[in-house]
């Protein structure tokens, strides 16, 4: 069986060409600032990736750099700063967050109407609701991935594993939402789940989001199946130059000629979560200025 | 086999008693407050019900009927007064709500800390964060009504039947997370559901919540599950002096000797909702009050 791979590039780069054309006729630029404390390095490239996109599309956009031992409430100070800023349209607080900090606590501080990153109870329970406003970057881009490649998720049996609530959970609400991009029927698996190799196996579209390398494989996954691979993980690899290289959940080499279609790693969903924050940033902006959904 | 009935009652019953003694050794009643607009039969019943149950356990109760032509902003002003009166503690807004008025509109208005049926979006994000504050009765009085009896949640593969925001699409996120009393393994069924017999038929815990009179019966659900009715449904019966009776969303006659365990209809959700309630406002005064949980 050929192995489609479902690359996000192309996805991101229509999602992008749009903004450009959005942002050139709009009556001002849309405004992202992120929020990024401590060093951590994973973090400190998203972020960056973050503002290469901003510029790409012509975004407005600030990143405020605190040190790891910044107190919570001028974390606290700085989201409320941001939240009155009229120039900013979006705030991401980037994840995770030092320890001390409380990051329930930071996440819930952002203006719904800013939270770009969608993890704002409100708009957690607006996706509850069916009536979502900003949807969580990963798996809107999911979902925008699979329908650029026309595959209707409508009565498909789909195994998302991994319940964290920045991937499994909202990508289960939103999958299992009665509308044309979704309409699926999910199986939440996690840590807990009893026989997961029986569930994963007999379902129509598989998605990992459980951050261990390579864990799934042609044990655990039916022929012909779709995959949606989520995890980005570095390990060891002698034989390359820097000496690791990245991996994702599932044991991609092994699913090549095994699956219909599966997403690489890396250049699969993780280029759709950019795309989706800009896009989210957009749709603050729009729904600010009373613009429509075309801009 | 002996199927076992999953009364709701005992359940009820061993709840009021417990805020009872709690309420005796508060420092005030807690108020519970219902907005009823219109004059809808059955929330008429279930109003009357709620009523009953505060003054079993001694809450401060009081119930605005408003005729269904009130305009929306009238609806949305006592909303406000009552977030405002320090002797309420929990607001109900009796659903469905007449066509005119915007339901979500008044959900949202209800202040999050008083809201004990669990429908603000910040309550129901704050479920899908896995942080629960308040959780909707329904669910809720699933979840306690199988602790009741002994019934573990945990690795049990676990169907939904029904993806209302009412019961099937909070219930799914209470049963999925990582807690004594969940922890299972949900497939979230619907209107879109492709195959639902073969879904249905090889999980461990059915819960029915569709609204359908006696959809799923014994070839839907397989030998020894554990049923979960959550539907009230009312059919012709002319053998009956009435001439109508109540039946739930499962074939209970057909059920009874083929599962091991099955909720009545009437009598097994249907009475936990209401202790739910009443224990969510408890919730809502302890925490205003500053009480522990015990009071």
């Amino acid at each position: 069986m050929d192995t489609i791979l479902l690359k996000g590039k192309p996805v991101r780069d229509a999602v992008f060409a749009e903004l450009k054309v959005k942002v050139a006729q709009a009556p001002r630029k849309p405004g992202l600032a992120v929020v990024l404390v401590g060093d951590d390095p994973a973090s400190a490239v998203y972020v960056s990736h973050k503002e290469k996109g901003c510029e790409e599309v012509g975004f407005h956009h600030v990143t405020h750099r605190l040190p790891a031992d910044t107190p919570e409430g001028n974390v606290l100070d700085l989201v409320g700063q941001l939240n009155a800023d009229p120039a900013i349209d979006g705030i991401l607080v980037q994840l995770p967050m030092p320890r001390k900090i409380n990051q329930e606590k930071v996440l819930g501080a952002v203006d719904p109407a800013k939270d770009v990153d969608g993890f704002h109870p409100v708009n957690l329970g607006l996706l509850v609701a069916g009536n979502p406003r900003f949807v969580p970057c990963t798996p809107k881009g999911i979902l925008r991935l699979l329908s650029y490649y026309d595959i209707s998720m409508a009565g498909k049996n789909v195994a998302v594993v991994g319940r964290s609530v920045i991937v499994g959970r909202p990508l289960s609400l939103l999958l299992s939402l009665k509308r044309e991009d979704a309409n699926a029927t999910v199986t939440m698996c996690h840590s807990g789940t009893r026989d997961l190799a029986a569930i994963t196996s007999a379902a129509d579209v598989v998605i990992a989001a459980i951050g261990v390398p390579r864990a799934l494989g042609t044990n655990e996954i039916g022929k012909g199946a779709v995959v949606v691979d989520v995890g980005i993980n570095r390990i060891d690899a002698p034989e390359r130059p820097k000496g690791t290289r990245l991996v994702g959940d599932v044991d991609a080499d092994a699913l090549k000629g095994h699956v219909a279609a599966l997403t690489p790693v890396p250049g699969g969903v993780g280029p759709m979560t950019i795309a989706m924050l800009l896009e989210n940033t957009w749709e603050a902006m729009a729904g600010k200025e009373g613009l429509d959904e075309n801009g």
